[in-house]
């Protein structure tokens, strides 16, 4: 039996499924060891509070966890939303507001929707978080790189693109602890790139879902403070912070902005989750968020440790990007072996899999010596067994 | 302080929030009577049920309810949804596949995203449902209405559309129980609009959200049990039959529109909520369904029975469409009164609100006489009373 032949919009045509969902079917085999991932750690869920603040709405309001909501978000959410980017982020721009998302893509797609003719273009880092770029290409968006730096993006790069090319609407940018690279972009140059957003009038789209997550250093204040008439969206998520199968994310921006996307949203799920929604506020309004945020920060400080010390043990000629939070390592390969015979070697020959650092570029078949991994979800046992394979691998290779 | 000025895509610019979501405000008045929501009655929620399962699903497998899941919906969910649409409706097309969405609302919007581009037709029933038409709107979709008569759509104006526009990507119809007339499509029609989808090689988009709340009368096969080679996408929710707030819905379909469509998803929310998706499996698999349904059935039949009484006692000068299912009436106002005068009165001077006609329009500006009740929400009494006051405008109209 044949299906019809359908008729797909151009926009969609070449839309592939992210490579790191793809790779999840491998993930899912157990001899396999997963350092691909991009849950956070298994013990860092509050499950016994979430186990009794879900009771407890099902016992005081079974009905406003299970009717029909408002699209923009059940309101003491979104007051939760707006204390914390005050108290984490300094964040208060006048005339802004606040939109629920089900999780931090949906802020990414609903930008698209509201502003992308096929054609325009969106400006990103090179390499960049792969969701949102296949976000972006559903909406026919024509993606632009900017290398990285280990300060952040080369601004002269971004300011290139933004002298020469009218259709940019907006620039993607994670500016703590970004993925896949781990780095934080400087002070400096988050002033430089918002300085040139408002110099070329071009949106910036700043997202952040890992910014609570910083185990050394100090903070560096988010682009969205500087702003001070919309040229700032700022995407949030409680993915990273209290569990991502819930899908709460959320967007700060502009009014007329955050107005358009809220339409958008009506047509795309009607509103968030609600009985999510209400969880994570009684989840805010009972327990002490930064006691809690203090005991993930711990976990991923160790774990990242685990994780050095077995590529300094095991693995020695894999170079990595040292990072102070956020999930993810950036490790690059020595220049005789091929990154993509390397990676399937491993899930192949090792069970070990990792994410194949071609998978986040703009173009997906330019070449890459680099690859990811996360360290967030392995046990520590599971992470230095998957290093030190990954380091026999690399020291048997033949001619390396 | 002003904010820039956002370069919003064309296919957005006009797009409003619906109608009905707006109404929500007024009806959140505790003083209004809302005859105006889509919510099913709140005796209709199953929340001891829920209570208990969700309960369980935290004791035993917390995790699962809180780690990232795959974009397709949670395997076990997909199973029941493959048996339920065999035992309800006689589907089992071959080579079809079934994709969990986070409520039926994104079925409208994946398909837009994945077929439509801008300028492409679709085709409605006139009046019809205008959460779907604004997805499809989101799009740049041209929507052609196909006026309804009483056993559905007029077929002859559709070949007509069809016949003419080769830029039709599909149609968008609801066969049972239609919103907002209440209308069912009789099975005469249904096997002439498949014939027709096939000649002119047209997908239709079938949306039956209500067909399992059928009180009276016999079901009507759905058209997709007629499909054998992927002309049709059917979509289906538990939000009228479980609870609309866990915005779990699905579509059932040609395995290469779902995989597009999949991907769509993954770059709008990654997946569906997963406790919702694990809770309504366990429902399915702890209780009798089918049991469950008889009980919504009853309480439908009794609410319907209250306002048609309330319509024929208080409210003789307004002609309404009987209907042997779902939750709305359409009703028209005699030639003399000016409809939106009439809904603008209700709501300011009798406090009871009701949706007008025009907001499910194709053009919401062109005229229309009639307006939508909704009797699954209101208590009885609440019913009864608003259904009076409407009466008591009606009579005293000026010169009516």
């Amino acid at each position: 039996m044949h299906n019809m032949e359908y008729r797909f919009a151009d926009r969609v045509k070449a839309l592939r499924p992210s490579a790191i969902r793809e790779i999840f079917k491998y993930a899912a085999d157990p001899e396999v060891i997963s350092l691909s991932a991009g849950n956070p750690a298994p013990e860092a869920f509050p499950v016994k509070e979430l186990e009794a603040l879900s009771a407890e709405v099902f016992q005081t309001q079974p009905l406003d966890a299970l009717l029909y909501s408002v699209t923009e978000g059940l309101p003491a959410l979104r007051d939760d939303v707006r204390r914390l980017l005050k108290q984490h982020c300094g964040i208060d721009t006048p005339g802004d507001d606040v939109l629920i998302t089900s999780g931090a893509e949906q802020v990414m797609s609903l930008l698209g929707k509201s502003l992308l003719e096929v054609g325009d273009t969106v400006v990103c880092e090179e390499p960049s978080f792969v969701g949102a770029l296949n976000s972006f290409r559903a909406y026919g968006a024509v993606l632009k790189g900017v290398p990285m730096e280990k300060d952040g993006l080369d601004v002269n790069a971004l300011e290139t693109i933004l002298k020469t090319d009218p259709r940019v609407k907006f620039l993607y940018t994670i500016p703590n602890f970004q993925n896949p690279t781990g780095i934080t972009t400087s002070w400096e140059k988050r002033r430089q790139i918002y300085a040139l957003a408002k110099k070329y009038d071009v949106l910036i789209l700043e997202d952040n879902p890992y910014g609570d997550l910083r185990f050394a250093g100090a903070d560096v204040p988010a682009i969205k403070t500087l702003d001070d008439d919309g040229h700032v969206l700022y995407a949030g998520t409680f993915s990273k912070t209290i569990a991502p199968g819930m899908r709460v994310g959320y967007a700060a921006g502009g009014a007329a902005l955050l107005q358009k996307m809220t339409v958008c949203k009506q047509g795309e799920d009607v509103h968030t989750n609600i009985w999510s929604q209400l969880v994570i506020h009684k989840f805010l309004e009972t327990y002490d968020y930064e006691t809690h945020l203090k005991n993930l920060q711990a976990i991923y400080r160790k774990k990242y440790a685990v994780a050095c010390k077995a590529l300094q043990d095991f693995a020695p000629a894999l170079s990595y990007l040292p990072t102070e939070g956020g999930l993810f390592l950036w490790c690059t390969l020595p220049d005789t072996i091929p990154m993509t015979d390397f990676c399937t070697a491993a899930v192949r020959d090792k069970k070990v899999c990792v994410v194949p650092g071609n998978a986040f570029l703009t173009d997906d078949t330019a070449p890459s010596r680099s690859f990811r991994i996360n360290y967030s979800t392995p046990t520590d046992a599971d992470l230095t067994r998957g290093i030190e394979l990954l380091g026999e691998l690399l020291r048997d290779w033949p001619n390396a």
